[in-house]
């Protein structure tokens, strides 16, 4: 049983493919739109096959060189799994793609303009190319429909939320997904039974309130600027201030939404970078990476504690994705002076756990806090052998 | 010993004189600038000695018939205390006038534009009514000067922090430092030794984090909009939205503070009422009156839980201003299911607890929770006869 996995992005395209949950082979085409787009593969263990630059001047055809590449390898494909940023309010469950699936997808183009219409295309050439073959959409928003109403409302004029959907819709579901069951698996409960608390802390960054195996609530919200302090995105800030900005600067709304999504977060506060590493490396040297290091911890720490009110208390409080996996300097700093909520790191575990799956906690601590690894494309891989029953 | 107290708001003058602490008058002009504006006299018992309607075209003129009335009713003022909502960073204690501090009110107008002219005019006009008289000034947000620099930056570029000073500043700081004094002094404790969380849920709402008797965090932010859901304000909300909100809606920047000031909240999701009775009230009638009931109540449960994690626990919540004297539902509803962190609420005892101070938590609940009438007013007499050694 093979199945194939496609991230088709907004500036990259992303795929996998899985046998048996077995990652076989896998590959990505970045800088879309460049003479210089970069297009790498690699082979079922892991090592590098191909990996060169050429000149890749849309979507369509970034598909077209990756639809040729697996017909050259002659994998077996029985399904094809689409990762699909925004499902809106109707899908709440990864579904099998037909002409109403395809047709709400392009509805939600206005959610999500920079990823639903190359998701789209993404699953229209699988179909020109590997006709007969059963494509499933696995939504990134699907894993929050169950965040109650009042959670996700915002309390703007209710009209808003008629006339333009605007609602909490959240992202990285399918993360969240996978670590919470991950993390079940590995404390040996069903998710029915268990509070957690998953923190993906990548470039994006998102936690998210997990209950009986649901979403209850999630910080990402509309779009992906809010909640955390990210790379590069701002998180939850005073909205006056943003609009008094504009006022201030003269700049239009459009130019606003650049500052907030692109000159924000840890390269914005530290004026050196938007990766974590850099701050870290910095951190002695400048005051500025100083503070912006302590602010990302901050803003977490805060959404960690608001979840555990929601949560009525949690077992287990999950790290994951590039910052989450490889910093333990990060998690120290979040979790730290949170003993009276349950929550003891082992300093050792902590510093030793990087890039590996591991519990950081300590004996003592009544709050099991872990580092996983996520696999989004493997989370996709699954759900899509599962629907399209291969 | 008498103390005059003035806050000359954006659209009311409010004023009281105090003796010895205890409240002999107290005084009020709404509808500013109005012909129909309503003038407001009560005596040392509460008993409304007058109240009529008369055309008050501006401030100046308030200030003067306020100031001719207490002339009139021959008070001994021996100080005047004076609200001043914006102290920018430099003032972090209440100080006595002087040029220099006049001139600094005056530099953080930018910063309080419906609000520092008005409390400037009102030094003004008592130096020139009551000359020789010590003025102090009390600023609204030096009690939140405590706050950390890693908690008050935003995520935004640092330079608008450096150039337009856009930080939290926080705001309601003379009552949340009024409700630790009170709770302290209930408890038998000196606020060095407590860790305080402090509700003021009124038209304007804002939550404090205290430890050792210094404001750690604060849910208001640069302005008065972010943190809670309020009567007519959002509060925190996804800043893309906002943007994405004007561009769909074609509305200026200047339009969009105004949906997001004055016709969001309370009153934008329920289209009903800003006034949380009328929401009860409407409860089990209207779908959003329920809405916004839920909402409202889940914004101040979220921001009480990340307040005991960044505090690492607490001893005591309170609950004050309109809102949080007044209605034990809206205490209820925020503080159900929150065992596991501690706080039992006796429901007895908070639903007999109305625009009245009291305990409300049960005894076996490991953090009391109270409900505390706020007295801004009577904070900033206390400060003023301090500072004025009078």
């Amino acid at each position: 049983m093979q199945v194939f996995v496609l991230n088709s992005g907004s500036s990259s395209v992303k795929c996998a493919v899985f046998q048996h949950e077995k990652r076989i082979f896998s590959g990505f085409i970045e800088r879309i739109g460049f003479n210089d787009a970069r297009v790498q593969y690699k082979d079922f263990v892991g090592n590098i096959q191909e990996d060169y630059i050429e000149s890749v001047l849309n979507h369509h055809q970034a598909l077209l060189v990756i639809a040729n590449t697996l017909k050259k390898l002659q994998f077996k494909i029985e399904a094809i799994g689409h990762r699909i940023v925004h499902g809106g309010e109707k899908f709440s469950k990864p579904v099998i793609v037909n002409e109403e699936v395809k047709k709400y997808i392009r509805d939600c183009i206005v959610l999500a303009p920079l990823h639903n219409p190359y998701n789209l295309l993404g699953i229209e050439i699988c179909e020109q190319y590997f006709p007969g073959i059963t494509n499933v959409a696995v939504f990134d928003t699907a894993f929050h429909s169950t965040i109650p109403k009042e959670y996700a409302i915002y309390p703007l004029p209710y009209e808003y939320y008629v006339k333009y959907k605007i609602r909490k819709y959240g992202f990285h579901g399918t993360s969240h997904q996978y670590l919470m069951l991950k993390a079940s698996e590995l404390l040996n409960k069903s998710p029915e039974n268990l509070k957690i608390i998953t923190c993906h802390l990548g470039n994006g960054a998102s936690i998210t309130a997990i209950k009986n195996g649901k979403s209850v609530d999630t910080s990402m919200g509309f779009t992906p600027t809010a909640g955390l302090m990210m790379g590069t995105r701002c998180g939850d800030v005073d909205p006056s201030a943003i609009i008094y900005l504009q006022q201030v600067e003269n700049i239009s709304a459009r130019d606003m939404e650049v500052v907030i999504t692109k000159k924000s977060g840890l390269l914005g506060v530290s004026g050196i970078s938007a990766d974590m590493r850099e701050i870290v490396f910095n951190i002695d040297k400048s005051t500025r990476a100083k503070l912006a290091f302590k602010m990302y911890c901050y803003y977490v720490k805060k959404y960690i504690a608001s979840y555990i009110g929601i949560l009525n208390g949690v077992d287990c409080i999950v790290f994951s994705a590039g910052v989450g996996e490889n910093s333990p300097r990060v998690r120290e700093e979040i979790l730290k002076n949170m003993e009276n909520l349950g929550i003891i790191i082992d300093k050792e575990k902590n510093f030793s756990t990087v890039g590996k799956d591991g519990i950081i906690s300590a004996d003592e601590s009544q709050v099991k806090v872990m580092v996983l690894r996520t696999d989004e494309e493997l989370m996709i891989a699954k759900i899509t052998a599962q629907l399209a029953k291969v």
